[in-house]
């Protein structure tokens, strides 16, 4: 028997619903052209790509594309150039997911088994190749240099940011400024590059188009960094049916996250001792998850990676002050305010 | 003590050095410029790039695009397009390098232990796709358009020949239309890129740009699919010490190549179990190796793909045809010649 849709209305959802009800065409067209132009005469192509491009996922990146470029006054009428490299920033963000999953032996992606535990590593990383030059395609039909400067930097950063965690994993003499250099470059950079070119699609944005670009790279930005940090809380706090993301990922990776920084700064002789073995050394034990978890709530690990989630919402809606008044640039400012309350 | 060099003469390093020594100058600002840009903030990305890029490759791509650039009048009194190109070829090669030593389990690259073996599959990855996203800004650099098609074609091209490879690993059935398909996709469309790219740097090429272009490009379609026919022939029969490839790497990967598909198709039946058990199941045991190579040359499957290799050759050197005889082209038409020879 089918249930009728959830009486219980999510924020995060809701506002996420919204701005895509405001982009609607515009995503049609985006998810058409996602699907075209995963397809290539290797059969395992489209079919490891539509387990993840298909899977479901949020489409965030691409929908802030088309509503920076909507805000911007370019549509469907005007072109599809924000079409085009919305579809490129999901096949960016695509690739990286699938880099991702080799690199952290996941198990779980969106709810559903990763393509690498059913496809392997070989599969993932070549497939993540395919997608990641596809994207390059797709900027190089909009062609416009500026645009694939902008694009290329962010793909580059992303690498970096990529790196710099794998450098830090496992390490908890890890600053806070490092960790948020890592999450700057491992996701807020392409949610700056995907809310930028919305502005360098358009012809003539409100605000004139060098300040319509840098506010909205700033939006990008400042969400991405309170994006980051509510999914970092998240893995130390949420309900895995919710969102389809284990709880205590971060913490068998050996990953250093704001929550385990917070816990382990405030920790006791004991605690400091636990978080050296489990997380410094990766020994970990049955039980070991629940430990942290307490742990970090005792420090108010949670509270405080929230309320810098906070800080960045904050900024993020701030950076669209000089937008005028419009449903567009609301629901802009909804998608901030409700990422973090992604966290219940 | 020191040694002299080596009083034999190798045919295939003399074409190499030959060529190398026509564009010195261009080289060096290549090879400069891809140290310059392997840079990063982080600090793993240099060192785990310098572990591949400065293990002294033969830099055979960078060079091609090099000399294709000066044989169509660019040189480094026009300016620095081809080489930033050349720098840029070089890091989409690099890139694949390090993803397929993540996919094939290698323990051996160009003679060293490859970076995989030393940092990791998840350093290998990361930092394969920060050299891909910088390959992309040395091209966004160069500002041409047309050249980010020809490479971005290239690149995606290059992903999915890896995954045709993935798809025909231990399969028997795979046909030799198939692996031409997986050699051409894996290694020929990135030489034939950094061909072609040579001709559209150029403001007035000899034959005019379209022909220099389709010539260009041809050329270096036929010496990839040459170059890869003779690499997988010398992987069952090479001295390591040459070449720093083991030989037998690829029949313990189970991967299908030419030598392999004639050896099964000529076959008795015992053999054919052979081939089925060793390559179909990937089920091996000590003494298959010598069996394997054994069979291959009781077929002539060495001389049979060498034979292939020499068809593209000259088919390379014949794309040349239409230039003007003089020490650039000669140079190029050498190495087309020698690439065959660099099995003994």
């Amino acid at each position: 028997m089918d249930h009728p849709p959830s009486a219980i209305i999510d924020p995060a959802e809701d506002a996420l619903n919204r701005l895509g009800a405001l982009v609607a065409p515009d995503l049609v067209a985006c998810n058409r052209l996602i699907v075209e132009r995963m397809q290539s005469p290797v059969a395992l192509i489209p079919q490891l790509a539509a387990h993840i491009v298909a899977a479901g996922g949020k489409r965030l990146r691409p929908l802030l594309t088309l509503a920076c470029a909507r805000l911007c006054g370019y549509g469907l009428a005007q072109g599809m150039r924000h079409v085009l490299l919305a579809a490129s920033v999901e096949f960016i963000h695509t690739a990286t997911l699938l880099h991702d999953d080799v690199v952290d032996e996941s198990v779980q992606r969106r709810g559903l088994a990763s393509a690498n535990a059913i496809f392997g590593n070989k599969a993932s990383v070549l497939v993540g190749d395919f997608l990641f030059a596809r994207a390059f395609q797709l900027m190089v039909e909009d062609g416009s240099v500026e645009v694939l400067a902008v694009l290329s930097r962010a793909a580059a950063t992303v690498a970096e940011g990529e790196v710099l965690q794998l450098m830090t994993q496992n390490d908890l003499a890890t600053t806070e400024a490092r960790y948020l250099d890592v999450i700057g470059g491992k996701t807020a950079s392409l949610f700056t590059a995907a809310c930028e070119v919305g502005a360098l699609v358009a012809d003539d944005p409100p605000l004139g188009r060098e300040a319509a670009r840098t506010a909205l790279a700033r939006y990008g930005t400042c969400l991405g960094m309170a994006f980051q940090l509510v999914d970092d809380a998240l893995d130390y706090g949420a309900d895995p049916r919710h969102l389809g993301k284990t709880v205590g990922d971060d913490f068998r990776e050996g990953k250093i996250t704001l929550p385990v920084l917070v816990a382990y700064a405030a920790g006791d002789a004991a605690e400091r001792r636990f978080w050296e073995r489990t997380v410094g050394e990766g020994a970990q034990e049955e039980g070991d998850l629940e430990t942290a978890l307490t742990a970090i709530r005792r420090h108010n690990g949670i509270e405080l990676t929230v309320e810098r989630a906070l800080f960045y919402a904050t900024e993020a809606k701030s950076a669209l002050a000089g937008f005028p008044a419009e449903p567009m640039a609301d629901a802009l400012r909804a998608i901030a305010e409700y990422t973090v309350h992604r966290l219940r």
